[in-house]
């Protein structure tokens, strides 16, 4: 019998805990769930035979040494930067990790370790980062076969609503992850690859510097980039590649009234606006306008020269900024305020469904032509728990902790899904629970 | 006899060192000039009987021990990140302290030590800060014994080129200062006051939101906010002020410009752009631009909706930024490369004369009506090497030095200019070098 250790069981879990709890009572093993709260633990795991709850706190260094010591395969759902501590114990005790997160300067710093004992710490192995490396990946690698060469990718994902979730509100979007990342994104520069140019996206610039997307079946969407698309270039073997953009998916019109707020400076996060109690909403996007006539709405609709019944001050107003609702905090950071007051309305009821969205678009060059793929996902969630966000992060990892206890990956250090051995079994794993691609090729 | 050690020989600090030299010469004390460069030291020294040229290293503890001990008051005009460390070794010898930059907290800490001591570390007692805070306190206690209550204070200063120094340059600006400081100006948020309310300015807001200057004889100026006007209401004493805005000068028309290097993301200094070599001007604001038809300018122009002959593209023009010449570094962060091609036409000519531009508009209630002060002063330099700046920085610090070695000074402890005992004697007899304001009153 063996034994997969999850770490975290708060609300992206649940796919991943119920995927590992079925496996390991089909084939005989086990599924050990530990968290700060070992109520949660328990919840999660739920009278299952082959589940176990623990307390578990990572800085708790000889509870964390236990735990891990007695598991075969670790999964890390704990915040990213606890991802080296939980690596450290790892690699003392000669355990396989998956994460979900971006690989840290620190976690990759481990490669050689984790390679000389012969154990995979395999990251960025949810949705984005996650399933967009492995269903590229495999596009690629088809390409690559077939003798094309890749001139161009770029890639796009969103965990947005359903179209039938919360039909009147404008943005189409909910908090169906940490919603604090939601309102800092972005910040920093976007660097990406464009015909061969290197190109820099400072923050002011990023959300109207949009990408337009069209996902067959569900209209139309606009992407922007992420924070570093050059790193991939290498990840994914495309040295000669002339365009790469990762990015972020929303629905058309997002970005318009999204930038309203970054202009602004509302989701600025450096500083801290005292005396915050008897604000109104109102009165928050006042401090960052000039003193003029008429009221804060019609101030920022002068002020960017906007329509006063158009798209973003129609998201804004439904949001509530211009209103006289108290803000009811004491004090915070704009982005604090911004993420409370966008909260509201924007946390997910029971009912509703997480849609999550993600396009590429290949370009490459074969029989001297030049030929075009677009590939879409769209998954769709049940309700406010089980959602195609916690679905789409948790089964891979899930899947691919199964492939290590089935001995099936010889992949060791700190790596990417973008293997064969990885990938392959997983994207045909995921076809099995709804998840799968839709291709679309032309000839340009 | 007494000793004023003077720490730093730099650019700025000719004015200084020959104000301090003549006043030893004359009261029979004794000018230590000290710099990394014993020869720069020298030469400002320049054969004075009164003077006395040291190498002078900060980091080097007993060195800078004994080159304190030896002192009565010390200036220093090194780095305000190493003000400290001289602060540290002025209370372990009990002596004065005198610079002209911001009072950092490490600085502010030192306060209780300071006046449990006797000892005065005045600081902001260059020209901005400095004479603007003397200027500015005069007329608010004038004001204030008067019987008036202020309500708006605004203040902006800049150091500028002469009218007749390059007249075809359109900025109407050279660098007369530390050139990577005029590149990263206003990063972070700008905080100030107005009617009673905060208000807070994004980098991306701030030079779109000037304030239109008028100094009768000189033209047409326009100010943006710096960083944090709100911590002077309690250094001014003007607790009950309706609007405080402190900020910084320049010739109408800069701002517009400024602001199109500033969203195109051309003075971020966090992250390196590689392979520089070989790139020329254009090649470097094409970065930041997105891919389309039409040469980088026409590109500029449409991104922001600018008219091709229009007074911003006129600036970013003449300074090259749209030109084939190389660049001539091999690597940088933006804000490096923007420095290094700004200063192909900023930097100052041997006959150049820079100008100091400072203007206060106050506001007051008195016998139940509104009245307004405008208060200007301009500086002129001579050429490169005796610049306004260097003057108007200089003069306040040796005069404070004067007046601390004729014990003059009764206030300890980390001090701002704002005394009458400090700011009354420096005002007069700035007016014996030409540094004197004209003041215009209106009632409103």
């Amino acid at each position: 019998m063996k034994t997969i250790l999850v770490l975290g069981a708060g609300r992206s879990s649940s796919a991943l805990i119920s995927y590992l709890l079925e496996f390991a009572r089909k084939s005989n093993n086990q599924v050990v769930v530990g968290d700060l709260s070992y109520e949660l633990a328990l919840e999660r795991v739920n009278d299952a035979e082959a589940g176990k709850a623990i307390a578990f706190n990572i800085t708790n260094d000889q509870q964390s040494a236990e735990a891990i010591r007695a598991a075969d395969v670790v999964v890390s759902l704990l915040p990213p930067h606890l991802h080296p501590a939980v690596a450290r114990h790892c690699l003392a005790h000669d355990k396989h990790l998956l994460t979900a997160s971006y690989v840290s300067e620190e976690m990759q710093s481990l490669h050689h370790a984790a390679t000389a004992k012969g154990l995979l710490f395999l990251n960025e192995c949810g949705l984005d980062p996650g399933i967009d490396h492995m269903s590229a990946m495999e596009i690629i690698h088809r390409v690559k076969q077939q003798g094309g060469k890749l001139k161009s990718f770029e890639s796009f994902t969103g965990g947005l609503i359903a179209p039938e979730t919360d039909p009147e509100n404008p943005w189409r979007y909910k908090f169906t992850w940490n919603p604090r990342n939601v309102v800092m994104a972005g910040q920093g520069t976007a660097k990406y690859l464009h015909n061969g140019l290197y190109k820099y996206i400072p923050y002011q610039q990023l959300f109207k510097r949009t990408t337009a997307i069209t996902v067959p079946g569900y209209g139309q969407f606009e992407g922007y980039a992420n924070r570093n698309s050059l790193a991939y270039i290498n990840a994914y073997g495309l040295d000669e590649i002339k365009t790469m953009l990762r990015g972020t998916l929303r629905y058309k019109g997002f970005c318009d009234a999204w930038n309203v707020l970054v202009q602004l400076g509302c989701c600025d996060d450096t500083y801290i606006i005292e005396q915050v109690t008897g604000m109104s909403h109102a009165d928050f996007i006042e401090v960052f306008l000039v003193d003029g006539s008429g009221s804060v709405k019609q101030r920022v609709v002068q002020h960017f020269g906007l329509h006063p019944d158009g798209e973003e001050i129609k998201r804004l107003a439904w949001s509530g900024f211009f209103s006289d609702e108290k803000i009811g905090l004491p004090n915070g950071t704009p982005a604090q305020i911004t993420e409370h007051i966008l909260n509201k309305k924007w946390k997910l009821h029971a009912a509703d469904r997480d849609m999550i969205v993600m396009w590429h678009r290949f370009v490459y060059e074969a029989g001297g032509k030049q030929h075009e793929i677009q590939s879409s996902l769209v998954v769709t969630g049940k309700d406010s728990v089980n959602t195609a966000m916690a679905k789409t992060v948790g089964l891979p990892l899930g899947m691919a902790a199964r492939l290590l206890i089935e001995g099936r990956i010889k992949a060791t250090g700190v790596q990417l899904p973008v293997l064969p051995e990885i990938y392959a079994p997983i994207l045909k794993e995921l076809k099995e629970y709804g998840i799968s691609f839709k291709e679309q090729e032309r000839t340009l």
